[in-house]
């Protein structure tokens, strides 16, 4: 069986060096989308996989899980895609659609483990899977996303990692008109959640250690800034949330944040995934308070998180840049020097 | 006004030497009971007091917030009690009544402060209150408990802060016939974690680091025993626990435990309320899980503990002493050398 070879950038070592190569792409397979890929925005855990910050990089590694595509073919028994529609594919390409978790819907839980789109097993090929640093990617129909034709195409690349990540909490939370959500730290995270819970309503308070940040917030939809590293501003707003979405994705001090929450109420946790900041027991015990984890979200709430996209009209900041610039991309990345998303530009690479 | 003296044991100063005292209670008023103690359980708060662990200690310290008791006298108002009748004072002697949590029944999370049934703020009688370890107490009925008359009553003091502590959590995040539950640490807390979970219909597992206290475990009601040093018995059990009752009152790593839950299951901290080992990111966010915390119970469903109890015949394993022989039991409680609670047997002060 012949395979597609396709131009792709991606780290070929651990020194995170990135350069074009020659990737393979499986032939169509009959529940298979190809893909001809637009655009693919740069995630942080890009980022992590090319220096194999959390272990377990297997090189070459292309990144790219925010990617938007246009259909080029579609295997026998595709029935949601046609060729030419814009469609869009998220962290996973695969999961074992069978588990308790896949059955609900939520593969991103896959008890397997799910297919990561690049960095995952490829049970196809061979080897492992390769991301959307590239021009092309063939995906089960399954793991295929519909984009709204309104939206801007290049804004809405980051939905797929960033988006998810933020909607599906506010989502399974059951975030509604009214209630008072904090969300803390602003960057490719933080500020898709700014817009979402501004969508669904709630009153938005953007929770920063940077005064400098506070119109930046405003703009995006949030009714209040709460710098963090005021007492007297911390005071005020204890014990006031209904919902504190955290998006801090480095080690950081829980207990501040939680003294902010509502008796009963929950801070959940989409950024950090190493060891944070000692927990004091008594920053839940007293007021029955919970922290809780999120990660990315089932395919069923990403294409409803589309659809919402599509109708309040809502997409990304993104700046736009040419896959050779994707070293200094990182760099910004990594400075926390970007609103609020870079999006490689495919094009780029023909 | 003239005030009831009572004689009462309690810590004079900080090196918790206990000594005999005269205390003042105050006279009826029209919601008041006036109780003379039969019993009081020993709990691990009152070492803490006494020793001012925790700070802010007022002295003399009068611990005890477990009471058995008889009702002497009632006040002109008080409807739900009678004299000669046996009843219970917890770990709280008043609040504001007025707050969300209080007109909710969950008067432990007042937002004015509870009044703690020693060392809070006495607003009667002016400086601080004294606990149970004492021939009499005067409190609002409000905060006053029916004791079921088919209970051993020396056995039932615990039920006041470690049955109701345990119960809270069990009762609040709906455990039910079929869960899988396990009780991590065996302690006053623990046996009674188990106790209930049984009662209830769950398949209770003991979690402990100690081989010793499997069959203890098993004899309280656990259907297994889970060794949380042995990998491969952790790893037989990774992702199939609906609830952890997290029992252990020191710093400890709770990551190996979350290991233990299924998607969306929470671990309830019931114990330690101080800095915990860093809580990894991780451990929540890859399967949505939680940690919440839990902090004694409200009054209302403390009674409900209290029927349930009686119904099912449930009371606690304890070992009682007489008060003269205090020091010698909070050493042992603090080298966890009782099973499972010391109860005071109040005729010794007379």
């Amino acid at each position: 069986m012949s395979k597609t070879k396709v131009k792709a950038y991606g780290a070929k070592a651990s020194d995170a060096a990135l350069e074009e190569l020659q990737i393979k792409r499986r032939d169509l397979e009959p529940n298979d989308v190809k893909i001809r890929i637009d655009y693919c925005g740069v995630c942080h855990s890009d980022i992590h996989t090319v220096r194999n910050d959390w272990g377990g990089s297997q090189y070459p590694v292309i990144p790219g899980h925010e990617i938007i595509g246009t259909v080029e073919a579609i295997g026998g028994e595709v029935s949601g895609f046609k060729v030419g529609q814009t469609v869009g594919v998220g962290c996973m390409v695969d999961s074992c659609r069978k588990c308790p978790s896949c059955r609900e819907d939520l593969e991103q839980y896959c008890e397997e483990g799910l297919v990561g789109t690049y960095n995952g097993k490829d049970e196809h090929l061979g080897g492992h899977t390769y991301g959307g640093y590239s021009q092309q990617i063939v995906v089960d129909e399954h793991f295929v996303l519909n984009i709204p034709e309104n939206l801007d195409l290049k804004a809405t690349a980051p939905l797929l990692c960033a988006g998810i990540t933020t909607w599906s909490p506010l989502s399974h939370w059951k975030i509604k008109e009214g209630d008072k959500v904090g969300v803390i730290g602003l960057g490719g995270l933080g500020h898709m959640g700014i817009k979402f819970a501004n969508a669904l309503g709630a009153h938005v308070v953007m929770i920063t250690r940077s005064e400098d940040k506070a119109q930046d917030a405003k703009d995006l939809g949030a009714h209040d800034v709460l710098i963090s590293t005021d007492d007297k501003q911390m005071k005020e707003h204890a014990n006031s949330f209904d919902f504190l979405l955290n998006t801090i994705p480095v080690k950081h001090d829980m207990n501040p944040y939680l003294g902010l929450l509502k008796r009963d109420k929950t801070m959940v946790l989409v950024g950090a995934i190493e060891p944070l900041e000692p927990l004091h027991g008594a920053s839940l015990v007293l007021s029955r308070k919970r922290v809780a984890g999120s990660l990315i979200g089932g395919i069923k709430e990403t294409q409803e998180m589309l659809d919402f996209c599509g109708k309040h009209n809502i997409t990304c900041d993104v700046e736009m840049i040419d896959m050779q610039k994707i070293n200094e991309a990182y760099e910004r990345v990594t400075s926390s020097d970007v609103k609020y998303r870079f999006v490689i530009d495919m094009d780029s690479l023909n």
